[in-house]
């Protein structure tokens, strides 16, 4: 009903899944994005600027932390990574949703960032599949296991920051829930003030 | 996720297509019913107790009154008409969602009974398709009409008081529009407190 593109973060424990969702929303979306994060790390030779990231010397970098154009940043291994807000506010006006796919800290500060953000926490079925699900990658050693196990505990204690929990079962129904909530988000009275306007004139 | 059945308040002008929308929410969902009403007329020969109508005597119709056991009454033609609160917990208890098809003024009662109620505004797609569609029943005079087109302005001044305002352009968006909506809420962080806690035990 309204044109302008919705802002949807979705966090959750390393293992829940976000990233194989978030794909498969963008398959089943074509007004849907993900937003790009911008970086000081130099391109990999198969990266293009503005595709995988946007890529800035730190001085570039930091100019736009001081100038508050970032929702959120953070520094991991001497490089820093952040989300540009003109990027994420130019695709809302145009209409295009965006996602932000963020660590379950980061998502606090986004959502005062952007106030009409909406909050979606995914988490897995239980936390024994998550462990299965961390065990199955064969990537982790077992102690590296249990550290994530704890801080996903820690992780779930967040979910009340959250406006809506989608539990992981399978990938296909954990978009469908999520497109559903972005169509009642839609529908709520208070963002069809235009709507109802047009309707009494 | 939850068990319990979800409470749905349909209203919007006379001429949206609230009946039909319901029976295509009913056709497609098998765990949604249709709330029954008591009333004091008499049955039709076609018509069966707890079917079409709860059918009371007057005496057990004011007594229910006094008890407070109705969600709304309203008196049409001599006959009083209400819908009973005991027979909407139990569904909802059954774990079976419950539909309230009323009137615009008589959903904030409704809401006021039952706060977990989900309100939603049905409305026209414009107040040209409205007028056509109550032109086109063909059984009104064009006094009746404009006597319609006059309430629908001031109801749908009442849309504030909703939740959700879903608008009527086909009937299959519709309905699938309101299961969105139903779907959401379910997944609302505040209606999921007992699976947090199964995940962080």
């Amino acid at each position: 009903m309204e044109k302008r593109g919705q802002l949807i973060i979705i966090s959750g424990p390393a293992g829940t899944g976000k990233g194989t969702v978030v794909k498969k929303l963008l398959e089943r979306n074509s007004d849907m994005s993900l937003s790009i994060s911008a970086t000081t790390r130099g391109p990999r030779p198969c990266e293009t600027d503005g595709v995988e990231y946007y890529f800035k010397r730190r001085q570039e970098f930091e100019k736009m932390i001081s100038e508050d154009a970032f929702i959120e940043y953070a520094e991991y291994n001497g490089n820093l990574y952040g989300t540009p807000k003109k990027a994420v506010l130019d695709k809302l006006e145009q209409g295009i949703s965006v996602i932000l796919e963020i660590e379950v800290q980061g998502a606090a500060n986004a959502a005062k960032a952007f106030p009409e953000a909406i909050l979606v926490f995914l988490a897995p079925p239980s936390m024994e599949v998550l462990r299965a699900r961390l065990t199955g990658r064969g990537t982790e050693t077992a102690d590296v296991i249990e550290n994530r196990m704890k801080i996903a505990e820690r992780e779930l204690c967040r979910a009340e920051d959250y406006h809506y929990i989608v539990v992981n079962d399978t990938v296909e129904e954990a978009a469908e829930e999520i497109e559903c909530i972005l169509t009642a988000e839609r529908l709520k009275v208070s963002k069809n003030k235009a709507l109802l306007d047009s309707l009494n004139k």
